[in-house]
């Protein structure tokens, strides 16, 4: 069996399996894990990695945006658990081949993001590479041991939201291969994937509030998080078509070319918008708070039901039927 | 100008001048970052990357090797500065045509290397890879914040001392790419360079001696490491070459294929093995207790000089010159 009829979940729940964590210490299956440090302080780490042919292509990011980038995907994930980025570390393979400008600019971009985040790049590993560029980071956090969200809270009838348009990244991906002409539209989608930008502080914000439940990052898409986020939970979940926040340019670009822009919101992946269930009654009261502080909307699209631990999907209420194709990694 | 005109020094040099660490936390430049949590206690963060094809070719390593060699090279960085290992995260990525048997593998040597050092793996990041396998492992241990020992402090007259016989990997990895024929020798050989054993109970025991003053891992190759060694503590340093501990088997094989075992010792890499410096006052005392304690030897090999910070030898006290053309991940 070859690695391609295994796909990236099921790799982690082998892995998840195999490596079990003990005692206070939280392991493979959140989007970090957490350490307890010192009376009710404690760790969030996590790592990813990108992978040259895989994640990018080096004509079409720019070696700044893709340094940027390599420490935003992380810092999405410990705002996902509501903590604070502190502290980096950076492992990348260069070919030989590889212009040593572009390793500069690369290392300004991871520069530009750690100045941005207040993160400390603490050291790493610079070795060398036959073919593909592949950088990893991995960020640690701190966070309030009691605040942390994690995935696995979600209760029935809570509401699900999100806090930033869905869509724009994916769009931006196909913007790029494609080649679409310039415009204003355009620029914002290629924004959008090129130079994510997670908000550690909505992360921060909404940990702090006992009436939200669960939540995550959007790395690879809503309907794929989702599944996630609700296996760990044991529950169901219902999506409204209508209420999923799809921005001017989106739309406007799926227009022009004949693409769907539901398909982008739910599967394009790299959103880094934050996915969270917050408890019914307290809902109105959180999503006037949020935007009396960043000005910003919290966007309830769908509830938790109970099992199965399916997400369904429906339009002005009537039950619909999703048939894309959804990205993993490893096909 | 390409990355090839770049060494990886000039290149962590460069990633240091860019980001320099705050306070009490201890950034680039040494085998982890130190980062204080509470009371005397540090975290000691490390990551390390193999690459196929750089660090590893798939018909000469096996899976589970090679699974078990990136938690030991992470252990060697840990214990080069006094620390126990305690949390393990990897990052993986597999081209979508490698067997599910061997990633399985690759799975079940990082769990022996887990369960022998007592290491909880906490998450990572499993995904594609176009073309080669990429395996990263960041380090998390713990060490006493007085304790902990770094590269800047050997002292004018120290002596310098390795926990182990240097070259065997070197010399495995020769042997490998030879294929020369089986032999008790040749496995020898092999298993160093493929199955490293560092010990970090051989570094906190160091690290509890205050008379130890500088320790790092020799990942490198010693005339490499050691450069590294003294140019952070601005000294000099002189190799007695016969005192260079080389084990009968890489004797043996090295008379057989007339291969320069010194070659090995100084430049071949990956023995990790401690390098550390002693006050030569304290040397005898330590050196008997740490056989005491171990049953294995500390191996004086040179002292601590004033500057130039150079690396010289001599070999019955009469100075030598070197000629080898040395390791470097990015030639």
């Amino acid at each position: 069996m070859q690695f391609q009829d295994w796909n990236e979940d099921s790799f982690v729940q082998y892995l998840a399996d195999n490596f079990q964590a003990n005692g206070s210490i939280v392991g493979i299956g959140d989007d970090c894990a957490v350490i307890p440090v010192k009376d009710s302080k404690a760790l969030l780490i996590t790592t990813d990695a990108l992978v040259e042919g895989i994640h990018f292509l080096t004509n079409q990011i720019t070696a700044r945006d893709l340094g940027y980038k390599c420490i935003a995907v992380n810092v999405s994930d410990i705002a996902a658990m509501g903590g604070r980025p502190q502290y980096a570390f950076l492992s990348i393979a260069i070919p030989k081949t590889t212009e040593r400008k572009w390793a500069c600019e690369a290392v300004q971009g991871i520069k530009d993001a750690c100045e941005k985040w207040n993160i400390q790049l603490l050291g790493g590993d610079t070795v060398g590479s036959k073919r593909d560029i592949f950088i990893n980071v991995t960020l640690v956090g701190s966070a309030d041991a009691k605040k942390i969200k994690y995935r696995h809270e979600a209760k029935i009838d809570d509401i699900i939201c999100v806090t930033n348009h869905l869509g724009d990244s994916g769009a931006g991906f196909k913007a790029a291969q494609e080649q679409i002409p310039e415009s204003a539209d355009r620029t914002y989608l290629l924004k959008a994937h090129f130079h994510p930008e997670p908000n550690p502080e909505h992360g921060i914000w909404l940990a702090s509030h006992p009436e939200v439940h669960a939540m995550m990052d959007l790395s690879d898409g809503l309907d794929c998080d989702l599944t996630r986020l609700i296996k760990r939970s044991q529950k169901g979940a219902e999506i409204e078509l209508s209420a999923v926040p799809l921005s001017d340019p989106l739309k406007t670009v799926c227009l022009e070319y004949g693409w769907d822009p539901l398909e982008f919101a739910l599967t394009g992946g790299e959103d880094y918008s934050l996915l969270l269930t917050i408890s019914a009654e307290a809902f109105k009261d959180i999503q006037a708070s949020f935007r009396d502080a960043f000005g910003t909307s919290l966007f309830a699209i769908g509830r938790i039901k109970a099992p199965p631990m399916e997400v369904s999907y429906c339009h002005h209420g009537k039950a619909v039927q999703m048939h894309y194709k959804f990205f993993d990694h490893f096909q």
